[in-house]
């Protein structure tokens, strides 16, 4: 018998200890709780954080971080650590995840792993240099409701699938004096909206219904402006208060897709969609049944199966023990997990494709693939064309 | 003071008495019920219809016209006839309404008014030459939720409108064993769900947000044979027993929309859509607030409006007397309209445009520019580009 | 074969001509247009109001009566009527029903039908007594998803019954600007919320699940005085303008139910509710299923079926024609009836029971057992304690 | 600055490490990382449990705790713990919260806190002879939308209350050949669904209205029978395989509620309802606006606020940081907190109470009136007829 207590340590290091930073630092601690037989038991060493203020090191010391770097360079030149978390701004993402794995630490890397295709290539081809595991945080895969709806699909429950929908709909940048972050500077973010949403909508595109073969995307910055931030706030949220100053990238996306197998699908994605905080979900049509997924009814899944062609009635689904990893998290059906929770399921996935040396769950090659997806998009809405994309080596 | 009583009569011709004649009739009665203050006074004189069964015969006496032809040349040349409904297949659409037009009888015509942009401009021309009032089945812009919500984007309550999604999803077709009807065959019905589905979302869209200028679509078929027909029957769902033949037209149609006022869409729609009997909906986003409406659901519109940009929350408005033309119908909000309810709205207006001579509602007009976007997206999926529409000469 | 045309007239009389009274009038004229094989044909004779305007007298004319009488001794006398649609308010109900069945008139009569069970009595008594029909308007029970309901019970979908909820709740006494009309005055009314809304409740409750045996209630007057009614509105929602007096009934019940089967209910009812406009439904579940019914989505029927006992999902079903009436009126389903069509369902029930002799749907024994179980609520709710109520010699 | 880090330990002892034992280890090691002021630092120290598998001695290992004792005296002997977590069943809460309180070990306690409120009085007074912290496991408070709800009702945003609706449905019992465990069984359960789920029902509704004066209640066993257990669950959803023996206790509860205030309740709650895995929530109605909140989505509170009496809309609201204790666990609204999460918050009173020596959150009082409560209803139903109920000390 493994258990929790008699595995062998996983020596973690994080780079970025803000929001995300955190949640994988208590997504670490509680992988041996819910999955009591987990094969490697995080210890969360080191912190790499360029922040200077008391809040970084309270949660250094509240999590239990031996040390804590200001360069992370240094966090990863040390012998102590086995895999690193990589949860900063998007333009570190590219350099600190190569280092690591030319170190030789397994990565659990923030999306977008890159700020596009060709830096998401790289950090792929480090990885597979170096042999070894790369988690990213394509978290919405991990909702039980998600895997329900990717089985039902993959058991042919909906018969022939022929439409999706795929909506990513938030409100973060939807005040006009929301200040001028890095994210909607290119050369920081690599792109504005089709980053930082869109690569979650296409990987549950991809995850539910399979690859996507061409696109034709159209792009809208309605927001073109914005006062340049007064103060060292990274928040989404945060007002600025300076001069206005140019925004680079999109607030809105909008796609029209094909997938592999001859379904047709529509992406929606905004920044700026008022009224709308983490409308994050996906629609699926085959030819006898469908299904529906809302990130904020994370438990529930709609579904329409089993009935007569027409006149079909939708029916609303609570994940039950058994529905991918609720099991590991509640006893019964109706009983929220949260998102943190998503990030242990995730955790978890990391850790056992270390101790098996086999990779579970999203890793660099659905981070390129969806990269490549959105670098699609950018090319489809400037150029006002359909654009092909190439499958990946290796499926969702 | 006008009355029901002493309005003077107007003479109405139906041709086509199946389901929707007999929606055009019971409406026709219903006017003065609802519009104490009608200025005219339908009368159900004549009917066309070629169909030779009892069912007609039975229907014709209960509604109470006094003469049923089998040619609908007979009708038209009746000298006791003011209005004509044109109720029956596409591809008699444009003969029948030339003709009447040309006899200077109103119009009151179903969509798709022709069987393509062609067709529809050469009725648009024969109403402008004679000068007589063309109303167009346009339906969805009678619901007050509707109107409401075209009230709120005018007044400016959702700021400026950025984001648009238009839904029409059916099941009418979904069954594979479904009849290879008229639907089926271009030269019949000039397109698939794309004439049938899809005029109704454009004009929907145009009704509440404005004229779209370019639009990109992809189109599917599904289902790519059908058995043909053994026997008569028209309707949308009757099971074929005969050989399979194939399906000349689109199942399923996925657009991007551009407005001319800078927002962008999408548009949904299929006739295969299992799970979805009547799913027709819009959805708008502006700058400051967002709104919704599904026919499903035809007295409520969902609203988000009045508060800050971010962490807005909907709420779900059941449309109330004062809200388009509720207050005609129902005294209370909560209480249902029909559907007929909405055709009896369109007879009033139609009505109101005859006695005034000014057009009320929608009108070949719209007709037409519904069918050039309808026929701009058949060009964009066959070529694959985005097409450029031009902009009615009246708008919605 | 019988149609609309060749069936025989029914001579219509109408006492009160409001709104409801000329919902009736809009029944009667469409009986024909929905069943086309209706046994008699309704001719919409003369009117009895004692409202003096203009109003009246345009409704007269538009609806095509050729009487109106002041007084309605007047209209009972006409030796042209054959049925009397009783819509005034509720403290002439007994009166005009009493004096209508003695003159060999069949009854269109509106709930309550008397303003107690003694008042109701003595109606059924002259309706057995002179052997004519006695139609009520326990409207509800006409909605396809009502209908779908008891047909599902009544079949054993749910199993054993154990749970049932009745909400009825308003809001048009909800402003306490509201004036102090006959609603609020005993003498008049017999009761409150008790009698308008509950009557409904216990009907519903009744026809999809069965006789309620006992019970215990508590009853609450929020707002214990109103502006008397300056000037002549009998509107439910009318502002007063005069000095405060007493309301004299309760604004809000809640009782608990013991049904004859074994289930146990609760009934919640309140003219006062802010944020319910016409919230009425039913829930029922049993040891094998659920289903759940809201009048103001009247097409939907919530339904958990065919399923195990444990982690069983609710499916949003709505009407097809088969279910009900809908498809005398609608071709499909996902299309919406009004609640008009509910009294042409009502006027159906009526024409067909004095056609053949043989009571349909909602008749005045109903009314008397709804009376029965209103006037026990109100006891129970005086005495603090349980109230038995016997069985009616009918079932619903 | 405190922080997790520098706090002082707090020493735990866990009796019963099921499901409800781990949630409280699980809670207790993360009250540090969502709440970085936390004052104390628990250390889970000793386990009692009479579980002989090896489930236990995993979870023992994984959590960390260093000691695992088969009697629960032998924990309760130990000098080096604190406070203890009672989550076994009902049948011992009080022998070891009496014991634990005399020992002078601060409780965290599930619910219900005894078999009835004899039992759970005798808690009451060993907490204040002993002056130790009682934290109650009344976990729904902890919700940041019930929160929410309670500031809404407190700050007068829906007027004066009126009418509220408690509803606690499950379906754990729905199964006839579910196993006759200790929960169906009166010397072992104390009550049925009375004592399991109303008691949190009352909790709600006291935390959000207030104190509830008076109620009738009626109750139903509608499974009579049930197989006698063969093995040694204690699962709530464990199937016998014996022979069927009588079930002591109640499936069903309804009552109506008098509050302090004025307000009038309805509460129903049931264990063998198919189709509600947790359908737990309340309803309150105001003479100004109303509120909803349902557990199954349990970061949406529903509100009709701010609008006029009638007509006023329901909007769907997503807990957003500043309400409640969201913001300790996640960075935006839309973002789902868990069930587990709710421990987490309720953890942290519990720590918070006893370093500051000032109850925080649900306590043995609140138990206790509750408890009463759950009597007053059992009285009631037993005798029929309306029972009052005594003022505790202090309000919730």
């Amino acid at each position: 018998m493994t258990s929790t207590a008699s595995a062998r340590p996983l020596r973690v290091g994080v780079v970025g200890l803000g929001w995300m930073g955190q949640v994988h630092a208590r997504a670490y601690t509680r992988v041996g709780q819910h999955y009591l037989d987990t094969p490697l038991r995080p210890e969360l060493v080191a912190v790499a954080d360029t922040a200077t203020d008391e809040r970084v090191a309270r949660a250094v010391a509240a999590y239990g971080f031996t040390d804590v770097h200001a360069d992370w360079h240094e966090l990863l030149e040390r012998d102590d650590i086995d895999v690193v978390s990589i949860t900063g701004p998007n333009f570190i993402h590219r350099d600190v995840a190569v280092a690591a794995a030319q170190a030789g630490l397994h990565l659990w890397l923030e999306k977008p792993a890159g700020r596009d295709a060709e830096e998401t290539a790289e950090i792929a081809e480090a990885v597979a240099a170096a042999g070894v595991q790369s988690t990213v945080g394509f978290n919405y895969r991990n909702a039980p409701a998600v895997e329900l709806a990717r089985a039902l699909v993959a058991e042919g429950r909906l018969g022939r699938v022929e439409q999706v929908r795929i909506t990513m709909l938030a409100d973060y940048a939807a005040h006009p004096e929301g200040a001028l972050t890095w994210r909607y500077q290119n050369r920081w973010s690599g792109s504005g909206v089709l980053g930082d949403l869109v690569s979650h909508g296409v990987d549950l595109g991809r995850y539910v219904v399979g690859e996507v073969e061409s696109l034709v995307c159209d792009t809208a910055t309605f927001i073109p402006e914005r006062p340049a931030l007064s103060g060292a706030a990274f928040a989404h949220t945060a007002r600025g208060g300076g001069p206005l100053a140019p925004v680079e990238n999109e607030d809105y996306a909008g796609a029209l897709l094909a997938f592999a197998g001859g379904a047709r699908g529509t992406l929606e994605s905004s920044r700026v969609a008022v009224g709308e905080q983490c409308t994050y979900g996906i629609e699926v049509h085959g030819d006898r049944g469908a299904l529906a997924w809302d990130f904020r009814r994370m438990g529930e899944l709609r579904v329409c199966l089993d009935q007569d062609y027409t006149d079909a009635a939708w029916a609303t689904r609570f994940v039950a023990p058994g529905d991918g990893e609720l099991g590991a998290f509640q006893p019964g059906s109706g009983i929220a997990m949260s998102y943190d929770d998503l990030k242990v399921v995730e955790a978890h996935r990391l850790v056992r494709s270390i101790a098996e040396g086999v990779p579970q769950g999203a890793t660099i090659t659905d981070a390129l693939q969806a990269a490549r997806l959105v670098d699609a998009m950018a090319t489809s809405a400037r150029d006002r064309r359909w654009v092909d994309v190439d499958a990946p080596r290796v499926s969702p």
